[in-house]
This record gives structure tokens, C-alpha cells and sequence, in this order.
């Protein structure tokens, strides 16, 4: 079985392996005030071009979604995002278990624009009784988002200035950043999202770490007192070092860069293959997640030797389904898996 | 200006001040635990028509809302809702904030069906990663609703039939229960609310009284330390007795249905004007609740004597508007109102 | 029985009734936004000698704790107060329940002095790892305290002197203020308590109202959004005029001040009649609570025709109890409870 | 600089390195459904002597202690513990956060006894209000104790039985257990554990593993939906099997036991030089933490190569401070403290 259903499956890549291991027994200070911490810190800011940003590293994704939002926003204050955004449907309503309501918008694309945030901003303060109504306070974006798809550096500028103009945090989960960065032709920079954001994260587990989500707070006002956030909801790691670590190797020698490209090249082979077979996608996309429509038959035959996820069903005999590359995708698999989509395509 | 736009702009009914007045001075213990309290929980079991419910009295909806709903749920649990219910959008987010999502569903007439919580309850336990979300674990309904439609008993029973089935909880809010009991024609008697939900409340701020609304629990999973539950959310009111003494006076000899009744033949007789003049609605209904779209040069006439709550646009030139009746609408004001919108309508 | 367990078993002042039943069907826009909120929030503002305060009507006093404290923290901080403070033990952790931890200081009389104050809020900074320890943000008083004493103008000076110097919020629960003012010799006014307070509650409840505590903010940093905090929490009454109503009545005429200073003498008449026959205290006070250390064999007796609340054991045949007065407390009442007393003293 | 101020100043045990390194780029399905996980949890079934308990892993102390409580508690209940406890102290106010108040009890030695729970839970239930306080659900412990004493196997059977006998969960914190379990003379077993809690966590942090703890839940009660919670509060990592894979070398060939062994040697020696030296203890322990009592002369000059934590003030010229060994200490860095202590002490 070769498992292509999501880009979680390995350990970490071997550069970060081995700086585990070489690390392994010296002695640091607990709970990421280490000086690998740190230096992971300083090659952060550098890859953002700002000085001016804190750096801090949390284990996982919803641990960083639900740590930055309460941080960001008072009891009555509430979350923007699409209705398909991760801390919606997929974190068992962990920032609604820290009081804050998430408060969702149509999308269709994974994505939510400018006017839809001033639109739910200047609905919400034209209600006579808008104290009786959660106040939008925040705007959650992932990008890439849940379905593949990214914001162009004109979409992020649009979405920076309404939250400016209506005195909004614009938040980015940056959980796949990598594999947006890297993606054929995308015309936005860690520099940009780093201008552009008042606090994203940059993702580890997905690109490369065993974990890690380096978050990157750029907005004075959601930087005090972070750390103590951290430790409240169960998120500072007491061998912090250990991400320090993971960070410090993926932010040398362009290591995070260079391996996100590994999985864009992996995940365009396999978009060609599909664009030769005809297949149609859920949503076209340029990242390391492919959503093409597949017939159950296929699907059933292809199921004997790949793993893939399971989306939605497009018709009685057709159903959309996830293949995820990653920086750990092998060439052999990939070509495999090509051969065999062909093979079962009669081609 | 006559005052349409809400159910509660007055006091109290007259029987209810009366009641307070002559109680004013006399000493009882705190917290609920007065002869009032247990003689209006006695007497709203029996109307209910059964003995073995455990009746509170809150002071207001929202935390009737808040409070029951936390009581009943673990932290990882949702409550489904149409997406226009109450605690959906008018609420602050107050379920989020005691931790939990409020999970809605689309809903054109403010109802939801048995057959949509079936499908989400089922999605929910088909999904891979149902641990990733939040547990549908509550539905909650208004009657009636917030657009002042009402349940049929059949649609009851299958509500009250699914969530046995899922082993989910069905809480009605019943801030204007008495207007839908009252409703010319309507099939649901409070016993069958009594025998069909696991919890509900009968609304005394819209009915009646100068505020409070009396939770009856019927499921015994919930009944348990039900009180501490009220304190820790701030509504236990000290002198509980205000709140016993009114439901008392509400509860002795018809007088909340009977007050019902009146707000009831005041609709009706807004409803026929509406319909001489061959004005529709939103969303048709028979409680007091009242949704015509009017022409915007009407409305700005009428505006200046009469007040009513702007609903959304309907299209260039009209506007749906609100008017309510209430226990305290006078005849002489209904006949003003009326006598206006024909005036205005050249008729 | 005749009770003076407690400062809330009656009604309301009959100034406060007579004004609930003149206005009871006048019809006023709903949650506070009605004249006499406003006019109430006018006299209140005058008395406290401030125009630049926000003035918001609460139902009670847990839960104005609750809002106030939730509306002033983030997260991570948390509320110093005496291990006797309302919020850390009466009040089923409706503190913790919104996310933050009361931080107990030792206190043999109910109040807590500056210099603890300071010594919490620097061993927190001193520790090495402060991000691990609640943040102390806010001190909680209650004057009168739970125990019936008082803070001097000095204490209150100092308190909010170190609240200032360390960028503490001051919140000071006055469900009993008007029994502290109108002590026999008390320094202290409500225009004191304006000027050296961020954040307190003028008690209704206890003092000749039904229900309601006035919440007066005097920080800017924490009038900010307020209202939302109130609805989210429940404490939103839709009649919110009968707050206003209540405390209109109260701040006409002085008859806040002088209803407190009828439940003082009536106290003083009681400890004079205790101090004759020799009794002891278990903390000395000129307020409306009293807390002497009676026999068993007096209280058994004495329970058979009056109604007090137990306080703690003093020894094997002796106990704590406490007798309140109220402005409700009626001469006659006072003068069975004395003659009763002297009578079991066998004097 | 040598460290001894804490027990996870280094990464992880050899055997553990080998095994993640060994499994680095083999692909398993996430959250912890993978084979390692099911694996781990069979052996630690296994050395519990129990197969119906429930084993999840989670990555940290914090968030087991957050997840575990909020997972058994109702909104209204809280969990006693010794004042001294880490989730009083340094967790800051993480149970609080998830909406529960802590209940600490007075404590010297940082354990609590039988009749300090059954006083307060007796206490709790004789109250005339105790609806209007937190009730006591959970007893917290923690075994060792942030003060390195133990439970014996009679205190131990004591707080299980008032436990059962009050109806309340019993949870221990088990962050430090191997260091307990391996204790010269101590005389409770990892079944013990098993069979008298509720509810516990085996230590993997500060007992060789890189992070982790594996909660372990024998109560039926307590079981229903864990994984849900984990996930909510952000603990449910992605790459589960790095949790797996670690506590599976932990409990293969003893070496969890095995190691703890070692540092409690390392310790032993250290005891032995304090007792040689004559010097005195806070408090007396036989775990991995040493807390003596010494001049601050000495502890001046003992700085300049040795790093310890510094506890509490004694007298004018003394200071406890805590000194740990752990799994990774060196025989040549244990020699090299004890040898300075003797030389600093003209020895």
C-alpha cells in the first residue's frame, strides 16, 4: 500500500533527523528559551524581512488556531472565515471551546474575499441590536487552503486593507505554506504574507518536521503575553528546543523552499497524468493537493495498492477524492501510481 | 407613537402587578426555594399534565438558553439549530462562550426537520475523522420561531422520534410559547411540549410578566445539579420569589392563555386588514408575530405614529417589516393601526 | 418566624414599588436604551460626582462579578481577592467558568490590604517562569465585605495607589454599599469610591430595590463594548427599564442613602442590646450584618421565633452567627429580637 | 555548566532515538490510529496488569491535566488538590481556562490525605447553599509530588476508597512516575496505580522520551468520547505514532523502569553527600528531586558550574534550592557535583 491520502504520513525529513539526533543529549533550558529557539527565530525573520516580528513555536495546527484566536479577541468577539475553514469542521469546535464563536462565510473555492468580510463587517454594525450579535474582530484564511486552492498577492492585499479599514486581524494558517509558496507560477511571498498579515503561523508538520507550527505575530497589539496563551491551553512544549531544532535545520540553506518544490514537482506529474486521461477536478489547483473526479470503479481497483481520501460524491458513479504529495513523496511511487491511473484508464 | 415593533415593550399584566404588590412586603427565604416558587412549579406541572418534571425559573431567555444548554452538554458537543435561531444570531455568541458550537442548518421558515437532523447526526458518525468534530448532541427549536411559524405536532413528533432514535436532547425555547398555543387552529397542547422534549421553557418576559421564563425538564439526565448550574451563569435571582409569585398569577386560572388569546384576536384582525389589502408576506403565520412586505412610501408614512422592526429589503421599493401583538396590545391602538393602513393604501 | 437571616427576604422600597406600578404600562424601547435607564444613570453619575463614568443595569450581583471580570481580562489573568470574597466561595466558580482563576490572598476580616497586593503582584514577576502562573490583573473587593467590615478612605487610597502603580484593575463589589456609607462614622463616600475605583456596583438587590446592581466604569479601557458582554452573559433584561425605573426611584430624594441609614440604626440598636449583655463578635462592625458568638442553648431557643444564619462553630458550646438588618427592617421586629435576647440572658 | 535544575534538560534515551530514527520514513495513518500507538498501549496494558483500561498518549503534562479534567468534570464541579499542585501553581490557570475552578487544600509536603477530601466534601454538602459553590468532583494528585514526596500504598488506598465512597474521580498525575515506581523501598507498584485510580498519566518527558504521556483511564465513566477532547484542546497530534513509537521502546524490556532506576541511583548518591555534609532538606524525599537546604555562600560558588533551581528563602543565609537527576544524568557529572559540594564545604 502506498499512501498517498494526506502529507502526515512520514517521520521528518533527513536533514532535520539529523539534527535531532546530534542535538539529542545536549542539556538546554526548558520550554523554547533555548538558543535554538533562538536561531530558529532569527532565520524566521530573515526569510519574512522583518526584524520586528515575534517568533514562537507551538506543536500542532488547531493548538495554533485556538491559542492565536483567543489571544487575539475578547469574549464577544468573533471569528470570519469560509464555511469550509479548518477551525469550522475540522477541530471539534476547539475556538468555540474557548468562548469565541466562529462565524462563517459562503465559499465555494475554500476561499472568502474582501467584500464578503466588509459586507459581514458593515452588516454587523448597521444592526440596531449589534450588541445581541457576535462582533467580526478577526478574519481566519488558511492558504493554501483545505481545498487546494491560494489567494493571490491582489486577493491578500484586498483582504489586509478591509481588515485595516475595519480595524480587523487578518490571520493566516499557514499549515501548508510551503506547498503554496513552491506551487508553479504563484505570485505571493513569505515576505508579502509576513506585510500583509497581522499573525499567521508557518507549518512544520506538513513540510518536513516531525511538528511544529512557527507562528509569526507581526501586529504590536496580539504580541504581549503570548507565552503565557501558549501554556494555558496545553501548548509549551517543555523540551522546546525540540522545535527550535525541527525550525532552525527546515530555515538553512533554503531547506523548507527547496523540499516544498520537491512535492509541487510530484504533484504536477500527477496533474499531467490526469489532464492526458481527461479527468476533471472538484477544483483546479497548483499545490500539493489534487481533488480530480474519479469513477467508483476506478476508484475500487485503484484502492488495492494507494491510499487516497475519500471528498464528496459528484454523481451516482463518480465521486471527488484527495491525492496529497509531500517533501517525503518518492519518485518510484509516483511514477506507480501514474502507470497504474493509466492502466486502469485503458490508456 | 403606538409601540408594534416588540412583544415586550410594557410591564406586567395587571393580575401579575397585583399579585407582586401584595406580596411585597412579606419574608421569604432566597434562591428559589419560597412557597410562590413551589406552588407556580405545581401548577405548571399540572398544566403540562405531568408530575415528574423539575421546573426552574429564570429570569430571561438568553440565559434560560445558555444555561441548559451548557448543563446538557460535554465540552466537545454541539446544538443544531436552523441558522436563524435565536442563539445562532442574537445572542452574543452566549453558547459559544459556555464552549459550545451551535451547529445550524439552512432553514427558510425558521424550522428545522426531523429528516435534517437525522442526515447531520448521521454525516456526522459516517465521517473518517468524526472525532475532528464537534458531536451534534442537542437540538434546539424554537416555537414558535423567530419568524413566528410553528411546529406541527406530527413535525414534533418526528423531531422528539429522531432524537430518541440518535440519542440527541430536544430543547424547545418557548419565549412565546403562549402566542403559538393561543394560535387559532394550532394542533400542540403544552402537554404534548411536556411529554415530546427533554427540556423546554415557557416564556413569561412576551407573556405576561415583567421578565422570567420557567425551564421544565422532563429527560432525568438532565435535571441533575441543574441548580448550580443557574447560579454559576449569574440567574439565580436572590429574591427567586418575584419570579414564583408571577408564574403563580400566570398560572391561576387560565390567565396566561387567556392574555394569549387576546394577542392572539389582535393579530388576527392586523392579519385580515393585511389581507383586505391584499398585502403578502415573508413568511405567513398565525401567532402574533406579523412579517407583510409594505411599499417603502407606506412604511415612511406610517412610520411617523407607528413603530414596527425593518426586516430585510424584498426588492427596490419594498421592505418586510415586523409587527407584534402582545398580551397588552389595546384594541383602540389595533383599530388606530389598521384604520392608518387603510388610509395610507387609499382604500 | 421574623427573619433576619438575610438582607433580601422582602420586596422593594414602597418609593421604588409605587414608581414600577405608575410606569407599568408605559410602553419603552427595550434592553436599557429607555429614559429612565438614562435618568437613573444621570443621578447616579451626579452622585458619584462624575459625568465621564458608563452606567449599565445589572440583575444581580454574581452576575455583574462575572461580566465585569470577564469583560476586564484576557485569558491568562487573574483576580486577587480575600479567600473570604463573594467570587471565591459563593458563587459556584462563575469566575472560572469564564476562563480566569481567582487568586486567594489570606484575610481574617474579609479585606485584603495594599502591601499583599504588591507582594503578589512581584513575586509573579520575580518568578522565572511567570508564564506559567495566572497573571494577577484585577483586584476584587467587596465593601462591605462578606464579613461586614469596612475599608478606610486610607485603605482604599493605597489599594488603588499599588492597582495604579501596577497596572491593576480596582473593581469593588458594592452589593451592600449603601449599609457601608451610611455606617456611623465611615469615612468614606460614594464620590471616594468613583474617584479611586476602574470599575464598581452600586447594590440594588439589598437595598430597596427587587432586583439590580449599577455597574459604574470609570476606566476608559474598560467601557469598550460592555453592552455585548452583557447580553452574552444572560444579564441583558429585555425590560431593562425596570432597572432604570428602580434606580431612578432610589437616586430621587436621597432615598438610597436614607433607606441604608434606617437598616444602621436598626444595627446599632442591636449591638448595643449584644455589647449590654456582654456578647462577643466574631469580627467587630458598624454595618448591617452582625456577627456575634452565641451559646447553643441561646440560639436553639432564640430559633424557635427568629431566623438567623449560621457562621462558623467557636467552640464546643458556642457558635457564629450572623443577624442582618435591611432598610425593610421594621422597629417592632428589632425590639421582639432585643427583648427576646435579653430575655434568654436572663437580664 | 552542568545541569541539574530539571529532569528534561536533555532530549531522548538512546533506545527511543533509535526506534523514531528506525520508523522515520515509514508511512502509518495519523492521530494515533497507527500500530505503534495499539502496540505501546498493549504493553502498558500489560504492566498495569489490566486489559480494560483505555490508553491515549498525549504530548504534555499541561495538557493532560487540562484534557483529563475537562473531560470528566460538569461545568459546575471542580477538582480538589493540594495548594501546592502543579495545576494550582504553574499551569497558568489551564483549568480554569476550560471553565473549572480548583479547590485547593492546605498541604507541607505537597500530598493531601483521605480525611482532608472527605472533610471537604462533607463540608461541601453541609452547606445550607451549597448549590452557590463549586462542587468537589475530582481529587488531582500527583505521585511524585512537585515536592518529590510519594503516596504510600495505605494513603493511596485511602483516597481511592473516600473516592469511591463520595462518589468523586481520583486522578494522578503521574509526570515523574518512574522515578516514584523505582524509589529504594517504595511499596507501590504501577498495578496499584491501576487499580486505585480513576484516571492517570505515565510520565514519558521527564522519563525518556523526547515528550508524551500516556494517560490511562480504567473508570468506564470516563472513557466515552477522550479522543474528541484531545482534539479539542489542540492535543491530538498529526504524526500520533511519534507518541507510539516512543512509550513502545519505553515499555519494552523494562527499559521505563530500567531507567528510572538509574536516576534514582544518581540521586541516592547525591543524598548520601547532603547527609554525609549534614546538610538538611525541606522536605526529606526518595525520588529523583533533592530539595537541601544551603548557605547561599555555597550556593554562590556552586552556581559558577552547576545550574539547580532555586526554591524558597529559609533564613538570612539560606535558601532550599532543588536539585534533579533524571534517565540522562552522568555517573562523571554526579561525581563532579558531589565532589565540589565537599570542597565548597572543606570537606
Amino acid at each position: 500500500m502506498i499512501y498517498f491520502h494526506n502529507d502526515y504520513s512520514e517521520g521528518c525529513h533527513e536533514k532535520v533527523l539529523e539534527k535531532l539526533i546530534q542535538t539529542n543529549l545536549e542539556q538546554t533550558p526548558g520550554y523554547g528559551t533555548d538558543t535554538y529557539c533562538a536561531s530558529a527565530a532569527r532565520k524566521i525573520k530573515a526569510a519574512c524581512g522583518r526584524e520586528d516580528v515575534d517568533v514562537h513555536f507551538l506543536v500542532g495546527g488547531t493548538q495554533a488556531n485556538l491559542t492565536v484566536i483567543d489571544a487575539a479577541l475578547r469574549p464577544h468577539q468573533g471569528a470570519l472565515c469560509a464555511v469550509s475553514g479548518h477551525i469550522n469542521v475540522h477541530e471539534t469546535g476547539a475556538v468555540e471551546a474557548t468562548g469565541h464563536k466562529v462565524l462563517p462565510l459562503p465559499s465555494a473555492d475554500g476561499k472568502i474575499t474582501a467584500a464578503q468580510v466588509a459586507d459581514a463587517v458593515n452588516a454587523h454594525w448597521a444592526d440596531d441590536s449589534f450588541e445581541h450579535i457576535a462582533q467580526p474582530k478577526l478574519v481566519y484564511i488558511s492558504n493554501p487552503t483545505e481545498l487546494g486552492t491560494l489567494y493571490s498577492l491582489q486577493e491578500l492585499e484586498e483582504l489586509a486593507a478591509v481588515c485595516r479599514d475595519k480595524k480587523l486581524y487578518l490571520f493566516l494558517d499557514g499549515a501548508r505554506m510551503g506547498y503554496g509558496l513552491a506551487a508553479t507560477g504563484y505570485d505571493v511571498t513569505l515576505a508579502d504574507i509576513a506585510r500583509l498579515c497581522d499573525v499567521f503561523y508557518i507549518g512544520g508538520t506538513k513540510v518536513g518536521a516531525l511538528f511544529g507550527e512557527a507562528v509569526v505575530i507581526s501586529n504590536p497589539a496580539l504580541k504581549e503575553d503570548f507565552r503565557y496563551l501558549i501554556k494555558q491551553h496545553g501548548g509549551m512544549l517543555a523540551k522546546g528546543r525540540l522545535l527550535g531544532v525541527q525550525f532552525d535545520a527546515l530555515f538553512t540553506d533554503n531547506l523548507y523552499f527547496d523540499i516544498s518544490i520537491h512535492a509541487i514537482k510530484m504533484a504536477d506529474q500527477l496533474r499531467a497524468c490526469f489532464d492526458e486521461l481527461g479527468v476533471g477536478y472538484l477544483v483546479p489547483g497548483i499545490t500539493n493537493q489534487i481533488f480530480p473526479v474519479l469513477s467508483d470503479e476506478l476508484l475500487a481497483e485503484l484502492a488495492e495498492n494507494f491510499m487516497f481520501t475519500e471528498m464528496e460524491r459528484v454523481d451516482d458513479s463518480h465521486r471527488c477524492v484527495r491525492f496529497c504529495t509531500s517533501w517525503a513523496t518518492k519518485q518510484e511511487n509516483m511514477d506507480a501510481l501514474c502507470a497504474e491511473l493509466k492502466r486502469l484508464s485503458g490508456k
